[in-house]
This record gives structure tokens, sequence and C-alpha cells, in this order.
């Protein structure tokens, strides 16, 4: 089959990879109908250093399930699935917790030995525990954002849900990429009444606004925390929340936040140490969220998606073909696309 | 009146001062019958410049009304109160939440034109919503078990909440000071099962044990994360409780909390930037707490100090005339003190 390799900064290839099949009893294959392209691929794809052997990339993907270990129950071939973008047991302490992302028997997509989602098909471990059943067939124009259960959409859930976003809550979600969307939606389904959204970039905002957001604020740094008091009679919001992953985001982050707050973040840090000094403390500021346990709320948010309460799959603004993957990448790097929809 | 004052590291003296008086009508005098040292104290005592005008300093008393402002009611000449760790006006917006440390209209003590509290009489500003009536007399045996409620008290039990101790909880406590220990007194009163508290001084560990802690590891570092992390079958604890606020504590925290926990941290941090980084992200810890909302708790607190459910005074292990309180500092430096009362 056909699958996607990173090979260094800006080097991204799709090959020929052995077929997968099936390891263990709990594997499942899934043909993959649709996948995508991640916020968080672009950061190995802006800093990888060179390497001999590719490795596979894509965590993000829906499919169809062609094939199931004998210990798989509950999944048989045909069934539509989603899978969260860490595959987990979904029965150890962890899992029973809500955080799959820490499952005593869980890992990434692309390790050593495990497909990427960006491919023509994948072996899915702990199949049964990992793979959430869709009532929609093949072809369903749901897809696009069924596809966002396994990432974007419970990410901004999770950093909603993590800075305890409640009804009738104030919430500052910075960053306009596609989970700072989805954060929107998240908050505003939730029950948020005001969300002012960070961002610079109009056609996201605009989407942005369509999703919940009530405030716009283009400025950064600085400028855009005042901005952001500013509009709040000086005090900022409870709730903040960081969904870009970058040390500037995070101090704009607490400098928003309202005393006694949370600052919840959800993209990946690229830093080592943050600014938790006397300031954050004296005001009481907490720093939350973390890598967003999907699979724990895919349930939850399904239904949103079925009936059309809830369209994150309109964060897509740009199908492509695997043997384009490529593009896609480029296209996300350059800011031209703002998240990239993949048909095998 | 004589009262505290520090000019620089090491150098605390006790000195005549003005004697203080009514400002605002929101005022009141009251005259001090105990106050302490706090490990907090410690920290300018190690480290301040040299000042050619000391400062006024310590900020825990408990005393008796002598006057109070023409808007000041409930308080009366003769009543003996408790004044939380900084003086705020119980009616705005942060204080009616609980965080009376970010009050619109409150402060410090010790700050300019705001006595210390440790001196024979002090001023309290917005006396009404800063003092809590005790209902004992001048004489009371549990004047030192009253005192606590100003800080050490309410900072444990500020950590405990924070970061959602509750029935069954498993805690680590890092910190055999007097926060420390009343950390682990209030985990245990708030139903915390497993306690693990982490000091070397076995007289302050001994008394430890006897306010809840059910392990004590005397390790630190590394070697203390390997031992906390043994005795809890490799997972650390879901809820940590930092009481030292040095940046090795913080990241002994991290070390010892389970995944998906939260490190309360309320010791004054002696750190700008701290540890946050993908670790922390990918296991989904919290960080929590702050500078503790005394007020916000004293009446929470008040019964099972008043009934001798809890003895949180045993953290004193000396008492001092005003006249020795430099000796009193160095003996709480030396750590031949775990924390000392002063009865002026």
């Amino acid at each position: 089959m056909r699958a996607t390799l990173i090979y260094g900064a800006g080097d991204v290839r799709v090959e020929h990879v052995p077929d997968p099949a099936l390891h263990e009893p709990t594997d499942a294959l899934v043909r993959v109908l649709r996948s995508c392209i991640c916020g968080s691929d672009l950061w190995p794809y802006g800093s990888m250093e060179p390497a001999e052997d590719g490795r596979r990339i894509g965590h993000e993907f829906l499919g169809v399930v062609e094939e199931t270990g004998s210990e798989v129950s509950g999944l048989a071939p045909g069934d539509v699935v989603v899978a969260p973008f860490v595959w987990a047991d979904n029965t150890c302490d962890f899992c029973r917790e809500g955080l799959h992302t820490s499952c005593r028997h869980g890992g990434g997509w692309g390790a050593r030995g495990v497909d990427g989602g960006q491919g023509e098909a994948v072996r899915v471990p702990q199949a049964q525990g990992t793979l959430v059943k869709l009532p929609v067939g093949e072809d369903s124009a749901l897809l696009p954002s069924l596809l966002t259960l396994s990432d974007v959409f419970p990410t901004g859930h999770h950093a909603a849900v993590s800075a305890g976003t409640g009804l009738g809550a104030s919430v500052t979600v910075i960053g306009d990429g596609a989970v700072g969307l989805c954060a929107v939606l998240a908050a505003r389904r939730l029950g948020a009444e005001r969300i002012l959204l960070m961002g610079r970039h109009t056609e996201r905002t605009g989407l942005g606004r369509d999703f919940g957001a009530t405030d716009v604020i283009a400025e950064r740094g600085e400028e855009g925390v005042s901005r952001a008091r500013e509009v709040t009679s000086g005090d900022g919001t409870p709730v903040v929340l960081e969904c870009v992953g970058t040390k500037q985001a995070l101090e704009t982050a607490f400098g928003v936040v309202r005393d006694g707050g949370a600052v919840s973040r959800v993209g990946v840090p690229q830093y080592l140490d943050g600014p938790i000094g006397p300031s954050m403390f004296l005001r009481n500021v907490s720093l939350t969220g973390g890598v967003a346990p999907a699979r724990a709320y895919i349930e939850e948010l399904l239904p949103d998606v079925l009936d059309g309460t809830v369209e994150p799959g309109r964060v897509f603004d740009r199908t492509i073909g695997l043997d384009e993957v490529p593009d896609g990448y480029r296209a996300m790097a350059d800011r031209t696309a703002l998240k990239v929809l993949v048909r095998p």
C-alpha cells in the first residue's frame, strides 16, 4: 500500500510500504477513508533532523474495518469507524478515568512497527478499545466532521473542559488554527457566553465567529493582552484556552487570564521552561490541560456531530489525494490552507 | 509602641515606632495578643538588600479590638479577633469568589503605611471584612491553634483544596515546615487516606505522623521521587502539595505526581521559570494553588479548632517575647525552631 513518511524538515514522501496485517489477536485492519494533516505534524515538518529511514506519520483517520483479530468483539468488517489519535485498551485504570493518553497498553500512531494515519490502511492495535463505530455509510457527507473526532474537536473540548468552562463562562481562545477554532466551538457548546478569539487570519477568525466567538483580537503579544483586558473591564477572562504551543502564546495566556482563573493548553509545548513564578502564584492562576484523551470524549461529542448541531469539519478548507500529501504539508506550513483533508 | 522591622538579610530589629491610630472610618485598632514568624519571612531574612529605612514585618496575628472606625460594624472593643495574612474588604467580586488575596481594596501587612503583625498593636484596614471574631477569652489555651488561622493552616488547606483533595485521596506533601505539616492536617481533615510526607527532620515528620501522614520519605531529589513512586506502585499520587517554594521542590512535585494529577503549590516561588514542558503536558499534569486566601477559609476551619478536632497550634515549638524576635528569626533560619510564637 501507499503511506506517508517523513524524512526530515520539509521532506515528506508518499511511498509503497508493506500491506498491514494482523499481528495480535487484539488488532484490526482498517482501510482509510479520510485522513488529514495536523498542526502538530508541522512541528517535525519544520524541524526534524534528516533521517536515512523515514518514519510513518499521521494520527487522524476514519475508515472501514476490513478484518479483526480473534479477541476483538463489537466490530465487524464493513463497520465505519473513527480512531482517536492515540490507541488505548479503554479498560485500564487510566482509561476508566478518561485519561486514554496514559493507557497502560496504548501508544501512538507512526511509532516503530505501527502504521501512521496518512496512508491507505492501518493496523489498529487494541482495536476494540480504540475504535469507535460510526452509524454512517462510506459516502456520508458528515465524514469531515466525524474525522475531527479523532483529534482537533476533542482537543478543543479537552482545553475547554480542563479549564472548567461552563454555562455563562467568559473564555479567551489563543490561536486561530483548527484546534483554536474547535476550542471556540467546544466552549460555545459547553455554554460559554463570551468568547474572545485571538488570531489575525481574517478568514479563520471569520469561521471562529461562526463557531461562537463574540470578539476577535488581532493584536499579538503585549498589545493583544492589553486589548483583551480592555474589552473585559481590565480583568481578563477566568478561562483561557492556549491552542498554539509556543512560549509567546503561553505568555499571552498568562497575561490575559483573570486572577484565580485557569490557563488550559492543548498545543504541544515548544519550550521546556515557562513563566510560572511569583506573578502566576500571587494571582492564583492555574495551568491545566495537556495532550487530549480524545477517546474519552468521542461518545459525548458524536451525537452533536451526527445531528449537525456542530460542524467542526468546516475547519477543512482543502481536500487532496494521498499522492498530494507533500503539497498539503507545504500549504499548511505556508498557511495557505487551514487544515487539509486527505482522501487516500 | 514596639514593633519589628527588617533592615536587610539577617538584620531584624525591634524598635519603638509611632502608636497606630485610626486613619480611615473602615479601620480598627487591634492590640496584639499573639504573633509569629513565618517561613516566608525567612526569604527576606535570607536575601534582602540592606536598606537605610527598615520595613515593618509580620503578617500573622491575633489580638483584641481596642477601637473601631465609624464604618466598622460587628466588631467592638474587647473582641478577640484573628487577622488573615492579607487584609480585604470581603465584599468585592474577588472576595465573594473566595479570592481575598486579589481583593480590589485589600493589601498586605507591613506595606508602606501599614503596620506589620510582629508588634504590639496594628491598625487594621478594612477591619470589618478582614477580622474574624473568636469566641474565646484573652487567656484561652487555644490561642496558638487559633493564630494558625491567619496563615499556615488555611495555607495548607488551600493547597489541599486547590488540588481537589477529597475522601479517600492519595496525597504527597513536600516539605516538613509548618505549612507542610498543616497541609498534612488539612488533607487528612478532607478525607485523604494515604498521605506521603517528604521531609527529613524527624521531629517534624513525627508531628506529621500525628497530623495524619501515613508514610514519611526522608530522601530528597530524584531519590525521593523514586522512593515515593516505589511506595505507590510506580504511579505516584494524583495530588501533590508543594509546600516549600524552591525549584527543586517543584521538580520533585512533578516527579511524584501521577499522570492526570495536580501539583498544588503554596510556598512563595523562589524561581521565575519552571519545568512545564512536554513531559508535564503529555502526562496531563496540572499546576494549581497560589497565595492562600486565608480569609475565605477561616469560618470553615474555626469550629474544628475550637472543639479540638485539629490542633494546628502544635507547629509552634518555641514561644518568645517581642524583644526576642531577632533570636526567633535566627532559630527558624537555623532550623532549631519549627515555628516561633511571639507574645508581645
